[in-house]
Protein backbone atom coordinates (compact mmCIF):
# COMPACT_ATOMS: atom_id res chain seq x y z
CA UNK A 1 0.00 0.00 0.00
CA UNK A 2 1.35 3.53 -0.94
CA UNK A 3 1.33 6.02 1.45
CA UNK A 4 0.96 9.46 0.21
CA UNK A 5 1.44 12.58 2.24
CA UNK A 6 1.13 16.18 1.02
CA UNK A 7 -0.98 17.61 -2.39
CA UNK A 8 1.74 16.97 -4.79
CA UNK A 9 2.15 12.97 -3.50
CA UNK A 10 -1.88 12.07 -4.08
CA UNK A 11 -2.19 14.44 -7.17
CA UNK A 12 0.73 12.67 -8.67
CA UNK A 13 -0.47 9.28 -7.47
CA UNK A 14 -3.93 9.70 -9.42
CA UNK A 15 -2.38 11.31 -12.61
CA UNK A 16 -0.50 7.93 -12.66
CA UNK A 17 -3.45 5.70 -12.52
CA UNK A 18 -5.35 7.52 -14.61
CA UNK A 19 -2.83 7.45 -17.23
CA UNK A 20 -2.44 3.31 -16.89
CA UNK A 21 -6.10 3.20 -17.35
CA UNK A 22 -7.20 2.94 -14.12
CA UNK A 23 -10.50 4.13 -12.86
CA UNK A 24 -9.83 5.45 -9.34
CA UNK A 25 -12.23 5.33 -6.19
CA UNK A 26 -11.85 7.24 -3.31
CA UNK A 27 -12.93 6.64 0.30
CA UNK A 28 -12.72 10.00 2.87
CA UNK A 29 -12.17 8.85 6.15
CA UNK A 30 -10.88 10.33 9.37
CA UNK A 31 -9.78 7.46 10.71
CA UNK A 32 -10.08 5.22 13.52
CA UNK A 33 -11.14 2.62 11.17
CA UNK A 34 -14.10 -0.31 11.69
CA UNK A 35 -16.66 -2.41 9.67
CA UNK A 36 -17.79 0.93 7.96
CA UNK A 37 -15.06 2.10 6.66
CA UNK A 38 -13.95 -1.46 5.49
CA UNK A 39 -17.60 -1.73 3.70
CA UNK A 40 -17.02 1.64 1.70
CA UNK A 41 -13.36 0.34 0.78
CA UNK A 42 -14.98 -3.23 -0.71
CA UNK A 43 -18.14 -1.32 -2.28
CA UNK A 44 -15.02 0.83 -3.91
CA UNK A 45 -12.66 -2.26 -4.83
CA UNK A 46 -16.23 -3.57 -6.12
CA UNK A 47 -16.58 -0.65 -8.77
CA UNK A 48 -13.43 0.83 -9.20
CA UNK A 49 -9.82 -0.64 -10.27
CA UNK A 50 -7.77 0.91 -7.87
CA UNK A 51 -9.04 2.39 -4.44
CA UNK A 52 -7.41 5.51 -2.22
CA UNK A 53 -8.60 5.90 1.40
CA UNK A 54 -7.58 9.30 3.24
CA UNK A 55 -7.56 9.73 6.90
CA UNK A 56 -7.58 13.33 7.99
CA UNK A 57 -8.98 14.41 11.03
CA UNK A 58 -10.09 17.59 9.92
CA UNK A 59 -9.69 20.34 12.85
CA UNK A 60 -12.04 22.80 10.69
CA UNK A 61 -15.13 20.62 11.39
CA UNK A 62 -14.87 20.49 15.03
CA UNK A 63 -16.84 23.12 17.50
CA UNK A 64 -14.28 24.44 20.18
CA UNK A 65 -15.68 22.11 22.76
CA UNK A 66 -16.36 18.75 20.97
CA UNK A 67 -13.79 16.25 20.88
CA UNK A 68 -11.34 16.71 18.10
CA UNK A 69 -8.06 16.57 20.86
CA UNK A 70 -9.32 13.57 21.85
CA UNK A 71 -10.31 12.02 18.39
CA UNK A 72 -8.98 8.28 18.58
CA UNK A 73 -5.95 8.36 16.79
CA UNK A 74 -4.69 5.23 15.81
CA UNK A 75 -2.73 5.39 12.95
CA UNK A 76 -0.96 2.03 12.50
CA UNK A 77 -4.12 -0.06 13.63
CA UNK A 78 -5.70 1.38 10.71
CA UNK A 79 -2.73 0.95 8.31
CA UNK A 80 -3.22 -2.46 9.21
CA UNK A 81 -6.58 -2.97 8.24
CA UNK A 82 -6.18 -1.47 5.00
CA UNK A 83 -3.14 -3.39 4.06
CA UNK A 84 -4.97 -6.77 5.16
CA UNK A 85 -8.65 -5.36 3.61
CA UNK A 86 -5.78 -4.55 0.18
CA UNK A 87 -5.93 -0.98 -0.10
CA UNK A 88 -4.12 0.48 -3.09
CA UNK A 89 -2.83 3.71 -1.19
CA UNK A 90 -3.38 6.05 1.66
CA UNK A 91 -3.72 9.27 1.76
CA UNK A 92 -2.46 10.77 5.07
CA UNK A 93 -1.28 14.46 5.24
CA UNK A 94 -0.92 16.84 8.40
CA UNK A 95 -2.81 19.88 9.03
CA UNK A 96 -0.64 21.86 6.87
CA UNK A 97 -0.67 19.94 3.87
CA UNK A 98 -3.88 20.66 3.68
CA UNK A 99 -4.34 24.22 4.86
CA UNK A 100 -1.14 25.66 4.00
CA UNK A 101 -0.29 29.11 4.78
CA UNK A 102 -2.33 32.09 3.44
CA UNK A 103 -5.25 29.44 3.27
CA UNK A 104 -8.86 31.05 3.28
CA UNK A 105 -11.44 29.78 1.20
CA UNK A 106 -14.54 27.88 2.79
CA UNK A 107 -17.07 26.17 1.10
CA UNK A 108 -20.69 26.76 2.62
CA UNK A 109 -23.96 24.62 1.64
CA UNK A 110 -26.55 26.68 2.94
CA UNK A 111 -29.72 26.23 4.47
CA UNK A 112 -28.63 22.39 4.60
CA UNK A 113 -25.54 22.76 6.49
CA UNK A 114 -27.26 24.65 9.47
CA UNK A 115 -30.20 22.22 10.35
CA UNK A 116 -30.51 19.23 11.95
CA UNK A 117 -26.98 18.37 13.10
CA UNK A 118 -25.86 22.44 11.65
CA UNK A 119 -27.72 23.55 14.37
CA UNK A 120 -25.95 21.90 17.18
CA UNK A 121 -22.98 21.98 15.95
CA UNK A 122 -22.21 25.27 14.08
CA UNK A 123 -19.57 25.81 11.70
CA UNK A 124 -19.52 21.78 11.29
CA UNK A 125 -20.69 21.24 7.63
CA UNK A 126 -18.87 24.30 6.47
CA UNK A 127 -15.23 22.49 7.57
CA UNK A 128 -17.03 19.10 6.29
CA UNK A 129 -18.06 21.09 2.73
CA UNK A 130 -14.09 22.78 2.37
CA UNK A 131 -12.24 19.60 3.33
CA UNK A 132 -14.15 17.49 0.98
CA UNK A 133 -14.03 19.79 -1.66
CA UNK A 134 -10.46 19.64 -1.49
CA UNK A 135 -9.96 16.27 -1.23
CA UNK A 136 -12.04 15.82 -4.35
CA UNK A 137 -10.78 18.01 -6.64
CA UNK A 138 -7.06 16.42 -5.14
CA UNK A 139 -8.11 12.76 -6.07
CA UNK A 140 -10.58 13.20 -8.93
CA UNK A 141 -11.57 10.09 -8.52
CA UNK A 142 -14.12 8.20 -10.71
CA UNK A 143 -16.14 7.43 -7.36
CA UNK A 144 -16.13 8.93 -3.64
CA UNK A 145 -17.77 6.95 -1.05
CA UNK A 146 -19.49 8.19 1.72
CA UNK A 147 -21.68 6.13 4.63
CA UNK A 148 -25.40 6.89 4.42
CA UNK A 149 -24.61 6.89 8.30
CA UNK A 150 -23.86 10.07 8.26
CA UNK A 151 -26.87 10.89 6.00
CA UNK A 152 -27.09 14.96 6.40
CA UNK A 153 -23.15 15.12 5.29
CA UNK A 154 -24.40 12.82 2.28
CA UNK A 155 -26.42 14.77 1.29
CA UNK A 156 -24.91 18.18 1.37
CA UNK A 157 -21.44 16.68 -0.38
CA UNK A 158 -23.76 15.54 -3.12
CA UNK A 159 -25.37 18.80 -3.40
CA UNK A 160 -21.60 20.44 -3.26
CA UNK A 161 -20.77 18.14 -5.93
CA UNK A 162 -23.61 19.03 -8.47
CA UNK A 163 -23.25 22.50 -7.67
CA UNK A 164 -19.84 23.06 -8.03
CA UNK A 165 -19.84 20.77 -10.97
CA UNK A 166 -16.82 18.57 -9.00
CA UNK A 167 -15.82 15.09 -11.12
CA UNK A 168 -16.62 12.83 -8.61
CA UNK A 169 -19.66 10.75 -8.33
CA UNK A 170 -20.79 10.83 -4.83
CA UNK A 171 -21.78 7.21 -3.99
CA UNK A 172 -23.64 6.26 -0.41
CA UNK A 173 -23.02 3.21 1.17
CA UNK A 174 -25.65 1.62 3.46
CA UNK A 175 -24.52 1.61 7.20
CA UNK A 176 -22.89 -1.48 8.88
CA UNK A 177 -24.46 -2.50 11.97
CA UNK A 178 -23.55 -3.97 15.52
CA UNK A 179 -25.47 -6.94 16.02
CA UNK A 180 -28.07 -4.78 18.52
CA UNK A 181 -28.26 -2.38 16.03
CA UNK A 182 -26.41 0.44 16.71
CA UNK A 183 -24.79 1.82 13.59
CA UNK A 184 -20.77 1.28 13.64
CA UNK A 185 -18.95 5.05 14.35
CA UNK A 186 -15.78 5.55 15.67
CA UNK A 187 -16.97 7.29 18.45
CA UNK A 188 -19.12 4.15 20.19
CA UNK A 189 -15.65 3.61 21.60
CA UNK A 190 -16.61 6.52 24.05
CA UNK A 191 -19.52 4.99 25.73
CA UNK A 192 -19.42 3.32 29.36
CA UNK A 193 -20.76 -0.44 28.60
CA UNK A 194 -23.84 0.42 30.36
CA UNK A 195 -24.30 3.59 27.89
CA UNK A 196 -23.56 1.03 25.21
CA UNK A 197 -26.24 -0.83 25.94
CA UNK A 198 -28.57 2.20 26.13
CA UNK A 199 -27.72 3.27 22.57
CA UNK A 200 -28.79 -0.03 21.14
CA UNK A 201 -32.66 1.81 21.56
CA UNK A 202 -31.51 4.18 18.88
CA UNK A 203 -32.23 1.81 16.28
CA UNK A 204 -34.85 0.54 17.49
CA UNK A 205 -36.46 3.49 17.87
CA UNK A 206 -35.92 4.17 14.16
CA UNK A 207 -36.73 0.45 13.24
CA UNK A 208 -40.04 1.10 14.95
CA UNK A 209 -40.71 4.23 13.38
CA UNK A 210 -40.01 2.39 9.70
CA UNK A 211 -42.06 -0.51 10.93
CA UNK A 212 -45.27 1.79 11.48
CA UNK A 213 -44.05 3.82 8.22
CA UNK A 214 -44.23 0.31 6.33
CA UNK A 215 -48.03 -0.73 7.95
CA UNK A 216 -49.08 2.63 6.93
CA UNK A 217 -48.50 5.19 9.01
CA UNK A 218 -47.36 8.41 6.63
CA UNK A 219 -47.58 11.25 8.83
CA UNK A 220 -44.09 12.42 9.69
CA UNK A 221 -45.16 13.57 13.69
CA UNK A 222 -46.41 10.83 14.38
CA UNK A 223 -43.32 8.54 13.26
CA UNK A 224 -41.48 10.70 15.23
CA UNK A 225 -43.35 10.28 18.22
CA UNK A 226 -43.07 6.54 17.84
CA UNK A 227 -39.63 6.99 17.50
CA UNK A 228 -39.39 9.76 20.35
CA UNK A 229 -41.07 6.98 22.41
CA UNK A 230 -38.73 4.13 22.62
CA UNK A 231 -35.89 6.34 23.47
CA UNK A 232 -37.38 8.20 26.49
CA UNK A 233 -38.38 4.29 27.34
CA UNK A 234 -34.63 3.72 27.09
CA UNK A 235 -33.78 6.43 29.10
CA UNK A 236 -32.03 8.14 26.51
CA UNK A 237 -33.89 12.17 27.12
CA UNK A 238 -30.96 14.33 25.42
CA UNK A 239 -32.53 14.30 21.97
CA UNK A 240 -31.04 16.88 20.28
CA UNK A 241 -33.46 16.58 17.35
CA UNK A 242 -35.41 13.39 15.88
CA UNK A 243 -36.91 14.61 12.58
CA UNK A 244 -38.60 13.08 9.05
CA UNK A 245 -37.76 14.68 6.32
CA UNK A 246 -37.41 14.27 2.50
CA UNK A 247 -34.51 11.94 1.58
CA UNK A 248 -33.60 13.62 -1.56
CA UNK A 249 -33.27 17.65 -0.37
CA UNK A 250 -34.02 16.86 3.85
CA UNK A 251 -36.83 19.56 3.32
CA UNK A 252 -39.16 18.92 6.60
CA UNK A 253 -42.32 16.62 5.02
CA UNK A 254 -45.51 16.44 6.76
CA UNK A 255 -45.98 12.94 4.98
CA UNK A 256 -44.32 10.38 3.83
CA UNK A 257 -44.59 9.83 0.22
CA UNK A 258 -41.91 8.51 -1.51
CA UNK A 259 -38.92 9.57 -0.48
CA UNK A 260 -38.66 10.10 3.39
CA UNK A 261 -35.79 9.16 5.82
CA UNK A 262 -36.17 9.52 10.11
CA UNK A 263 -32.95 11.04 11.11
CA UNK A 264 -31.79 11.64 14.87
CA UNK A 265 -28.75 13.07 16.98
CA UNK A 266 -28.79 12.20 20.54
CA UNK A 267 -26.59 12.75 23.73
CA UNK A 268 -25.93 8.93 25.51
CA UNK A 269 -23.40 9.84 28.52
CA UNK A 270 -21.26 12.03 26.88
CA UNK A 271 -21.26 11.06 24.16
CA UNK A 272 -23.58 12.54 20.53
CA UNK A 273 -24.71 9.77 18.46
CA UNK A 274 -26.44 10.06 14.99
CA UNK A 275 -28.51 7.57 13.26
CA UNK A 276 -31.20 7.54 10.32
CA UNK A 277 -33.06 5.06 8.54
CA UNK A 278 -34.72 5.55 4.59
CA UNK A 279 -38.13 5.54 4.60
CA UNK A 280 -38.94 3.92 1.53
CA UNK A 281 -40.64 1.09 -0.15
CA UNK A 282 -38.87 -2.24 -0.75
CA UNK A 283 -39.26 -1.34 -4.59
CA UNK A 284 -37.90 2.20 -4.37
CA UNK A 285 -34.21 3.69 -5.31
CA UNK A 286 -32.10 3.68 -2.71
CA UNK A 287 -29.59 6.50 -2.84
CA UNK A 288 -26.55 4.89 -3.58
CA UNK A 289 -28.26 3.83 -7.21
CA UNK B 1 -18.00 30.49 -33.13
CA UNK B 2 -19.98 27.60 -31.13
CA UNK B 3 -22.62 28.90 -29.03
CA UNK B 4 -23.22 27.11 -25.68
CA UNK B 5 -25.84 27.86 -23.12
CA UNK B 6 -26.18 25.17 -20.71
CA UNK B 7 -23.73 23.27 -18.45
CA UNK B 8 -23.52 20.14 -20.32
CA UNK B 9 -22.63 22.03 -23.33
CA UNK B 10 -19.78 23.47 -22.15
CA UNK B 11 -18.50 20.24 -20.52
CA UNK B 12 -18.33 18.24 -23.68
CA UNK B 13 -16.97 20.89 -25.74
CA UNK B 14 -14.51 20.88 -23.63
CA UNK B 15 -14.00 17.18 -23.24
CA UNK B 16 -14.11 17.00 -26.87
CA UNK B 17 -11.24 19.53 -27.39
CA UNK B 18 -9.17 18.00 -24.61
CA UNK B 19 -9.31 14.56 -26.39
CA UNK B 20 -8.65 15.87 -29.71
CA UNK B 21 -5.16 16.89 -28.19
CA UNK B 22 -6.24 20.84 -27.62
CA UNK B 23 -5.12 22.91 -24.76
CA UNK B 24 -7.88 25.13 -23.39
CA UNK B 25 -8.07 28.74 -22.59
CA UNK B 26 -11.30 30.36 -20.83
CA UNK B 27 -12.12 33.87 -20.77
CA UNK B 28 -15.13 34.61 -18.04
CA UNK B 29 -16.59 37.84 -18.22
CA UNK B 30 -20.00 39.65 -18.05
CA UNK B 31 -20.19 40.71 -21.71
CA UNK B 32 -20.67 44.73 -22.94
CA UNK B 33 -17.03 43.65 -24.29
CA UNK B 34 -14.51 46.31 -24.71
CA UNK B 35 -10.39 46.32 -25.53
CA UNK B 36 -9.65 45.08 -22.08
CA UNK B 37 -11.81 41.92 -22.58
CA UNK B 38 -10.02 41.65 -26.40
CA UNK B 39 -6.62 41.74 -24.68
CA UNK B 40 -7.53 38.72 -22.27
CA UNK B 41 -8.85 37.28 -25.83
CA UNK B 42 -5.76 37.50 -27.90
CA UNK B 43 -3.65 36.36 -24.80
CA UNK B 44 -5.56 33.40 -24.79
CA UNK B 45 -4.81 32.62 -27.95
CA UNK B 46 -1.08 32.98 -27.99
CA UNK B 47 -1.31 30.65 -25.17
CA UNK B 48 -3.40 27.84 -25.56
CA UNK B 49 -5.48 26.12 -28.31
CA UNK B 50 -9.30 26.39 -28.30
CA UNK B 51 -10.28 29.73 -26.40
CA UNK B 52 -14.15 29.92 -24.59
CA UNK B 53 -15.26 33.41 -23.36
CA UNK B 54 -18.37 33.56 -21.21
CA UNK B 55 -20.48 36.03 -20.95
CA UNK B 56 -22.89 35.69 -17.76
CA UNK B 57 -24.01 38.57 -15.81
CA UNK B 58 -24.14 36.56 -12.02
CA UNK B 59 -26.84 37.97 -9.96
CA UNK B 60 -25.44 37.22 -6.90
CA UNK B 61 -21.99 39.46 -7.24
CA UNK B 62 -24.56 42.15 -7.44
CA UNK B 63 -25.56 43.85 -3.97
CA UNK B 64 -29.76 45.12 -3.81
CA UNK B 65 -29.07 48.54 -4.39
CA UNK B 66 -25.98 47.91 -6.95
CA UNK B 67 -26.64 47.99 -10.73
CA UNK B 68 -27.40 44.69 -11.76
CA UNK B 69 -30.56 45.44 -13.68
CA UNK B 70 -28.82 48.55 -15.36
CA UNK B 71 -25.98 46.66 -16.24
CA UNK B 72 -25.50 46.41 -19.61
CA UNK B 73 -26.38 43.73 -22.11
CA UNK B 74 -25.32 43.96 -25.63
CA UNK B 75 -25.21 40.32 -26.47
CA UNK B 76 -25.38 40.47 -30.52
CA UNK B 77 -22.55 43.38 -30.51
CA UNK B 78 -20.43 40.93 -28.38
CA UNK B 79 -20.98 38.29 -30.21
CA UNK B 80 -19.79 39.92 -33.52
CA UNK B 81 -16.71 41.35 -31.49
CA UNK B 82 -16.02 37.86 -30.63
CA UNK B 83 -16.54 36.29 -33.71
CA UNK B 84 -14.00 38.68 -35.89
CA UNK B 85 -11.48 37.99 -33.29
CA UNK B 86 -11.44 34.70 -33.94
CA UNK B 87 -13.29 33.47 -30.88
CA UNK B 88 -13.47 29.18 -30.59
CA UNK B 89 -16.98 29.33 -28.45
CA UNK B 90 -19.22 31.03 -26.11
CA UNK B 91 -19.94 30.25 -23.20
CA UNK B 92 -23.77 32.51 -22.83
CA UNK B 93 -25.94 30.73 -20.11
CA UNK B 94 -28.78 31.72 -18.48
CA UNK B 95 -29.13 32.17 -14.92
CA UNK B 96 -30.79 28.95 -14.28
CA UNK B 97 -28.37 27.00 -15.95
CA UNK B 98 -25.92 28.27 -13.28
CA UNK B 99 -28.41 28.44 -10.64
CA UNK B 100 -30.69 24.99 -11.06
CA UNK B 101 -33.40 24.67 -8.68
CA UNK B 102 -32.33 23.92 -4.99
CA UNK B 103 -28.79 25.26 -5.51
CA UNK B 104 -26.96 25.95 -1.98
CA UNK B 105 -23.26 26.27 -2.47
CA UNK B 106 -20.94 29.09 -1.65
CA UNK B 107 -17.46 30.24 -1.85
CA UNK B 108 -15.99 32.14 0.70
CA UNK B 109 -12.12 33.69 0.85
CA UNK B 110 -12.40 35.43 4.25
CA UNK B 111 -10.37 37.81 5.18
CA UNK B 112 -9.58 38.75 1.77
CA UNK B 113 -13.37 39.12 0.25
CA UNK B 114 -14.28 41.41 2.72
CA UNK B 115 -11.36 43.87 2.80
CA UNK B 116 -11.33 46.75 0.32
CA UNK B 117 -14.10 46.76 -2.41
CA UNK B 118 -15.44 43.90 -0.08
CA UNK B 119 -16.01 46.61 2.57
CA UNK B 120 -17.96 48.83 0.27
CA UNK B 121 -19.51 45.93 -1.62
CA UNK B 122 -20.91 42.99 1.07
CA UNK B 123 -21.27 39.60 -0.08
CA UNK B 124 -19.74 40.39 -3.87
CA UNK B 125 -16.74 38.61 -3.85
CA UNK B 126 -18.54 35.47 -2.44
CA UNK B 127 -20.68 36.00 -5.70
CA UNK B 128 -17.59 36.10 -7.59
CA UNK B 129 -16.05 33.81 -6.10
CA UNK B 130 -18.92 31.25 -5.96
CA UNK B 131 -19.71 31.73 -9.98
CA UNK B 132 -15.80 31.74 -10.81
CA UNK B 133 -15.43 28.20 -9.06
CA UNK B 134 -18.11 26.69 -11.15
CA UNK B 135 -16.91 28.32 -14.19
CA UNK B 136 -13.65 26.73 -13.77
CA UNK B 137 -14.93 23.67 -13.11
CA UNK B 138 -17.21 23.37 -15.86
CA UNK B 139 -14.52 24.32 -19.10
CA UNK B 140 -11.57 22.87 -16.83
CA UNK B 141 -9.18 25.00 -19.06
CA UNK B 142 -5.31 24.66 -19.05
CA UNK B 143 -5.29 28.72 -18.52
CA UNK B 144 -7.96 31.15 -17.48
CA UNK B 145 -7.47 34.58 -18.21
CA UNK B 146 -8.51 37.67 -15.88
CA UNK B 147 -7.83 41.30 -16.25
CA UNK B 148 -5.58 42.88 -13.68
CA UNK B 149 -7.80 46.37 -13.32
CA UNK B 150 -10.01 44.35 -10.99
CA UNK B 151 -6.78 43.53 -9.15
CA UNK B 152 -8.38 42.02 -5.77
CA UNK B 153 -10.51 40.02 -7.69
CA UNK B 154 -7.01 38.35 -9.20
CA UNK B 155 -5.83 37.71 -6.05
CA UNK B 156 -9.20 36.38 -4.49
CA UNK B 157 -9.41 33.78 -7.62
CA UNK B 158 -5.25 32.83 -7.67
CA UNK B 159 -6.09 31.85 -3.54
CA UNK B 160 -9.23 29.86 -4.20
CA UNK B 161 -7.83 28.45 -7.17
CA UNK B 162 -4.73 27.09 -5.14
CA UNK B 163 -6.69 26.27 -2.04
CA UNK B 164 -9.20 23.83 -3.51
CA UNK B 165 -7.28 22.85 -6.13
CA UNK B 166 -8.72 23.51 -9.02
CA UNK B 167 -6.88 22.56 -12.33
CA UNK B 168 -6.39 25.76 -14.35
CA UNK B 169 -3.94 27.97 -14.20
CA UNK B 170 -5.11 31.95 -12.88
CA UNK B 171 -3.07 34.39 -15.70
CA UNK B 172 -3.69 37.96 -15.29
CA UNK B 173 -3.51 39.94 -17.65
CA UNK B 174 -2.18 43.49 -17.77
CA UNK B 175 -5.35 46.50 -17.87
CA UNK B 176 -5.96 48.32 -21.54
CA UNK B 177 -6.38 52.03 -21.42
CA UNK B 178 -8.20 54.97 -23.07
CA UNK B 179 -5.35 57.69 -24.49
CA UNK B 180 -5.65 59.53 -21.52
CA UNK B 181 -5.21 56.75 -19.15
CA UNK B 182 -8.31 55.57 -17.61
CA UNK B 183 -8.82 51.82 -17.60
CA UNK B 184 -11.39 50.12 -19.82
CA UNK B 185 -14.52 49.01 -18.01
CA UNK B 186 -17.41 48.00 -19.10
CA UNK B 187 -19.21 51.02 -16.77
CA UNK B 188 -16.90 53.34 -18.04
CA UNK B 189 -20.09 54.34 -20.49
CA UNK B 190 -22.54 55.36 -17.75
CA UNK B 191 -20.21 58.49 -17.20
CA UNK B 192 -21.55 61.51 -17.96
CA UNK B 193 -19.27 63.75 -20.39
CA UNK B 194 -17.79 65.41 -17.87
CA UNK B 195 -17.60 62.86 -15.45
CA UNK B 196 -15.42 60.88 -18.30
CA UNK B 197 -12.75 63.63 -18.29
CA UNK B 198 -12.69 64.18 -14.89
CA UNK B 199 -11.80 60.19 -14.38
CA UNK B 200 -8.55 60.21 -16.07
CA UNK B 201 -7.35 61.86 -12.88
CA UNK B 202 -7.64 58.24 -11.26
CA UNK B 203 -4.86 56.92 -13.51
CA UNK B 204 -2.56 60.05 -12.79
CA UNK B 205 -3.23 59.81 -9.32
CA UNK B 206 -2.01 56.12 -9.18
CA UNK B 207 0.82 57.06 -11.63
CA UNK B 208 2.20 59.91 -9.58
CA UNK B 209 2.53 57.38 -6.69
CA UNK B 210 4.25 55.18 -9.01
CA UNK B 211 6.58 57.71 -10.08
CA UNK B 212 7.29 58.80 -6.61
CA UNK B 213 7.82 55.13 -5.50
CA UNK B 214 10.58 54.62 -8.77
CA UNK B 215 12.03 57.97 -7.25
CA UNK B 216 12.99 56.59 -3.86
CA UNK B 217 9.54 56.88 -1.41
CA UNK B 218 8.64 53.51 -0.11
CA UNK B 219 6.33 54.69 2.47
CA UNK B 220 2.41 53.83 1.75
CA UNK B 221 0.89 56.98 3.91
CA UNK B 222 3.55 58.99 1.94
CA UNK B 223 1.99 57.31 -1.66
CA UNK B 224 -1.53 57.16 -0.89
CA UNK B 225 -1.35 61.13 0.35
CA UNK B 226 0.17 61.89 -3.48
CA UNK B 227 -2.61 60.17 -4.83
CA UNK B 228 -5.20 61.07 -2.78
CA UNK B 229 -3.94 64.88 -3.62
CA UNK B 230 -4.25 64.63 -7.46
CA UNK B 231 -7.87 62.91 -6.95
CA UNK B 232 -9.14 65.72 -4.89
CA UNK B 233 -7.75 68.62 -6.97
CA UNK B 234 -9.64 67.01 -9.64
CA UNK B 235 -12.62 67.11 -7.64
CA UNK B 236 -13.29 63.66 -7.20
CA UNK B 237 -13.76 63.43 -3.68
CA UNK B 238 -16.03 60.10 -2.66
CA UNK B 239 -12.88 58.01 -2.43
CA UNK B 240 -14.00 54.89 -1.38
CA UNK B 241 -10.52 53.77 -0.68
CA UNK B 242 -7.08 54.38 -1.73
CA UNK B 243 -4.24 51.67 0.00
CA UNK B 244 -0.52 49.99 -0.61
CA UNK B 245 -0.75 46.78 -0.55
CA UNK B 246 1.82 44.00 -0.67
CA UNK B 247 0.66 42.67 -4.42
CA UNK B 248 1.03 39.10 -3.69
CA UNK B 249 -1.45 38.94 0.22
CA UNK B 250 -2.74 42.67 -0.14
CA UNK B 251 -2.29 42.90 3.46
CA UNK B 252 -1.68 46.38 4.81
CA UNK B 253 1.91 47.27 4.22
CA UNK B 254 3.56 50.53 5.80
CA UNK B 255 7.14 50.34 3.34
CA UNK B 256 6.97 48.85 0.00
CA UNK B 257 10.27 46.58 -0.09
CA UNK B 258 9.58 44.17 -3.23
CA UNK B 259 5.99 43.63 -4.27
CA UNK B 260 3.58 46.22 -3.40
CA UNK B 261 -0.03 47.60 -5.22
CA UNK B 262 -1.43 50.70 -5.04
CA UNK B 263 -5.39 50.20 -5.07
CA UNK B 264 -8.10 52.74 -5.65
CA UNK B 265 -12.43 53.02 -5.76
CA UNK B 266 -13.74 55.84 -5.93
CA UNK B 267 -17.46 57.83 -7.56
CA UNK B 268 -17.52 59.93 -10.20
CA UNK B 269 -20.82 60.72 -10.11
CA UNK B 270 -22.99 57.84 -9.65
CA UNK B 271 -20.40 55.64 -10.94
CA UNK B 272 -18.24 53.45 -8.91
CA UNK B 273 -14.66 53.07 -10.73
CA UNK B 274 -11.59 50.98 -9.34
CA UNK B 275 -8.23 50.86 -10.62
CA UNK B 276 -4.76 50.16 -9.32
CA UNK B 277 -0.99 49.91 -10.32
CA UNK B 278 1.92 47.49 -9.29
CA UNK B 279 4.96 49.33 -7.60
CA UNK B 280 7.31 46.97 -8.50
CA UNK B 281 11.03 47.75 -9.91
CA UNK B 282 10.80 47.47 -13.41
CA UNK B 283 13.24 43.91 -13.46
CA UNK B 284 10.56 42.50 -11.17
CA UNK B 285 8.38 40.35 -12.34
CA UNK B 286 4.85 40.63 -12.38
CA UNK B 287 1.94 38.36 -11.06
CA UNK B 288 1.22 36.46 -14.75
CA UNK B 289 3.93 34.98 -15.03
Amino acid sequence: MEILTNRDEIRAWAVENRKAGHSIGFVPTMGALHAGHLELLRTSQTQTDRTVVSIFVNPSQFGPAEDFNRYPRVIEQDKHMLRQAGCHALFYPGVAAIYPQHFQTSVTVEPLGSDLCGRERPGHFQGVATVVTILLNLVRADQAFFGLKDYQQFVIIQRLAQDLNLESKIVGVPTIREPDGLAMSSRNRYLSQEDRQRAAAIHAALAAAKSAFTAGEKRSGRLEAIARRILTEASIHRIQYISVRSATTLLPINTVHTDGVILTAVKVGETRLIDNMLLNLPDQASPSS
